[in-house]
């Protein structure tokens, strides 16, 4: 199934546009325009002449140009007419955002537009979606005003998430910590288009390069599996399973149509496909973000580097809660750390390079891991409180990481300074944690990963 | 032991200041000048005169005032002999910020500091210790400059913390998110006064509500287990433990000089002593937060009310995996609910007010639910992205907070806007979340402490 026109489609039609602020047609569109999207957009409402000076069409049959993406968004009953409308006018791919389907209760509705979209050959995100946000494109199909959910950068992860809700919210979490994104599809009934289509696509799609799905149901255990095995060579796959539980499931089961099973038969199906799977939308977040930035890597000794003792004592608990391994140094490496660093505190399988500790420092012992076999990933703990700590330490870090030897991820718990400099991190592809437990998860999630493909 | 005047003292003197702005003692000065502390500040150094257009002492002894306490920042070797000027000069305590005693092996330089404060009948925070911040008297030891490591403003949880780089790391966290502490306290190498002091004191102060306790090891288990036992009685604890693998351990017995031992004998002790145990420096904050705002609570029925089913579906596996429990509301309630709530959604214990939901929504759920017998708990899940939600939902949690009739807390997950809405709440004590599961495990922590209480 091809959905690149989701992404990628330069004339749209918005079905449903309104002069009504409050409206969801009106804003899709205002939220098109705002974002700079640079295609052609068409609106169509047969009761509006001209919606913020731009000219409304009766109907998508009164529109010239080819229409390679219709957006709708009219009440659940008008839908089969809008349907057929696309069909006239061989429009093969329609977001639907309109609610009223089986999801609550309106299955034979659905079935309708289910058989009108297979008589016509439609693609259709939706029933009851928010559809698509593309960041390279700026294509933009989510009607919540951009006030309100900011729209991120681009960047390689894509979201894909059954629930519009937990969707957005996440989309806004992620353009306020200043992180990046490829494409967001919230797809709702999956009335034909599901998560399994949506995977393939993304599996094929060079600018993602970690998928995120967060999925309450499937519609098609199999397919699914099918799929996921293939992209999860290829890419890795995040996934939050929402209702777990014995009293979540039944809800799931009505919330969005979808078919729920015991959460046991799920992770075993996740676990077959090489899919990370994530506790909450945090974790799910942070391994993302993970293996997004750093490179691939199947080893599990991890050195630690620390001006913080205390942080090296999380940090090493976190590791070994995790069943991974803390690095012991090469003998003739400790005896060369021990010459260079006067700071160092303690060598318990522990860089502490003390609160004295300089950027200097830190470069020292960074360039000791990387050359020392006993060690396959670097934890830095950096408490950028300690003035001795300068903004040379960026170019440092910045450095190393490019060389691209081993992974690097550093862990800085802090205000607005310690912000900053986490920000001029990871603008650098840097990858950065508040906690040194989130780090040692996402390293778990990087190991896990790349050793099972 | 009394330590009143590690916080509250008027006179002070810091020895061993420098005009060196690299020094310490230097900017243990700067920063109680800047942070406006309203006491009166004693310079000594042998070798200055002024400093920061302040008159310099040569020696505490030239001091004709009463000195409440003294801070001491000079090289190690000078300790000793600046304690025995405190024993002329009958000053009661010390803040000791030097290091380079037992923690780096010289235990014969502590234990001539240990002999000489109990000599002199010295109580001394350190040494190798930070000191104290208070948010009340501003009273400030932390050498840290305020530009790198901003203070919080007032509150009432207190952060106890063996480890330095913890306690500024996570002090500087809670400034930049708008909370408030009562005192911090980073004690280092316990030389006199330990963490059952510095507890036993917390559980008197009028300014704690919330204790939380970062702890690498324990100098005298029985004194600890005594004090915990008593001040739990009153006051909340929140404990977390560094060093509970083997691996850590042996590294926590070097880093502060303190007994360390298996994790399950202190698990099986903060047991005894109805402390709360964190899993993580984020789990820690969280639960104290919760416990400072919301009302004591035994009751383990959550019902949740949101406008994002996927986020009502992980707030409840939330709750089943936290041992809680998803309230099932009397039918008279659902009735009623059904004939005012159009937008309903679903029911199946779950207040699914659908993205359509207003301000008004939340207010006729949250008053339904305050009068339903089969609640305890209410937990709101608000996506602010969606324009429906006005600003009036600020006015209306607050006034059905204020009655402290229920605990009632708030996940938002988001961006700028969100952000704002919720730093609204949290300064009308409304306590707000981020994600669901951080929420759940805070009501857990509440329940679970005030049911064994």
């Amino acid at each position: 199934m091809d959905l690149n026109k989701f992404f990628k489609a330069k004339n749209i039609a918005i079905v449903g546009v309104s002069k009504d602020p409050n409206k969801i047609g009106y804003n899709i569109f205002r939220n098109l325009v705002e974002g700079n999207f640079q295609g052609n957009l068409f609106l169509v409402n047969p009761n509006a002449y001209q919606i913020l000076n731009k000219k409304v069409y009766k109907s998508l049959n009164d529109i010239n140009e080819e229409i390679e993406l219709a957006v709708i968004a009219v009440p659940n009953k008008l839908v089969p007419s809008i349907l057929k409308n696309c069909g006239k006018k061989k429009i093969q791919n329609v977001v639907i955002i309109s609610s009223g389907f089986s999801e609550s209760g309106n299955e034979k509705l659905e079935n309708e537009v289910k058989s009108l979209l297979e008589k016509f050959k439609i693609n259709c995100i939706g029933v009851n979606a928010l559809g698509v946000y593309d960041a390279y494109s700026r294509l933009d199909t989510l009607f919540l005003p951009r006030y309100r959910l900011k729209r991120p950068k681009q960047g390689g992860i894509a979201f894909v998430s059954q629930s519009g809700a937990i969707g957005t919210a996440i989309l806004d979490l992620i353009t306020t910590q200043n992180y990046g994104i490829s494409k967001f599809i919230s797809y709702g009934n999956a009335t034909n288009v599901d998560e399994s289509d949506i995977l393939e696509y993304l599996g094929e799609d060079k600018e993602t390069k970690v998928i995120c799905l967060y999925l309450q149901g499937l519609r098609d255990g199999q397919k699914f599996i099918k799929v996921a095995k293939k992209v999860g060579r290829n890419k890795p796959i995040v996934v939050l399973k929402g209702g777990i539980t014995q009293e979540t499931s039944k809800i799931v089961y009505s919330h969005t149509a979808s078919l729920a099973g015991s959460y046991e038969v799920y992770s075993a199906a996740f676990k077959q496909c090489n899919m990370i799977q994530a506790d909450s939308l945090q974790e799910m977040f942070n391994i993302a973000r993970a293996l997004e930035k750093t490179i691939p890597n199947k080893g599990e000794r991890i050195q630690i580097i620390t001006n913080g003792g205390g942080y090296g004592i999380l940090s090493i608990d976190a590791i070994i809660k995790n069943n991974l391994k803390v690095a012991e140094l090469d003998k003739k490496n400790i005896a060369s750390l021990k010459k260079q660093l006067h700071n160092l505190v303690t060598l318990n399988n522990l860089i502490d390079l003390s609160s004295n500790a300089t950027s200097n420092d830190y470069k020292i012992a960074i360039e000791n891991c990387l050359n020392d076999n006993n060690v396959d990933v670097i934890l830095l703990n950096i408490l950028y409180q300690n003035p001795l700590i300068d903004s040379s330490i960026l170019d440092i870090i910045t450095e190393f990481n490019n060389l691209k030897k081993k992974p690097i991820l550093v862990v800085s718990t802090g205000g607005e300074f310690t912000d900053n400099l986490r920000k001029s991190l990871e603008e650098n592809n840097v990858v950065t944690f508040t906690y040194p437990e989130e780090a040692v998860r996402s390293i778990k999630a990087l190991t896990d990963y790349y050793s099972k493909k």
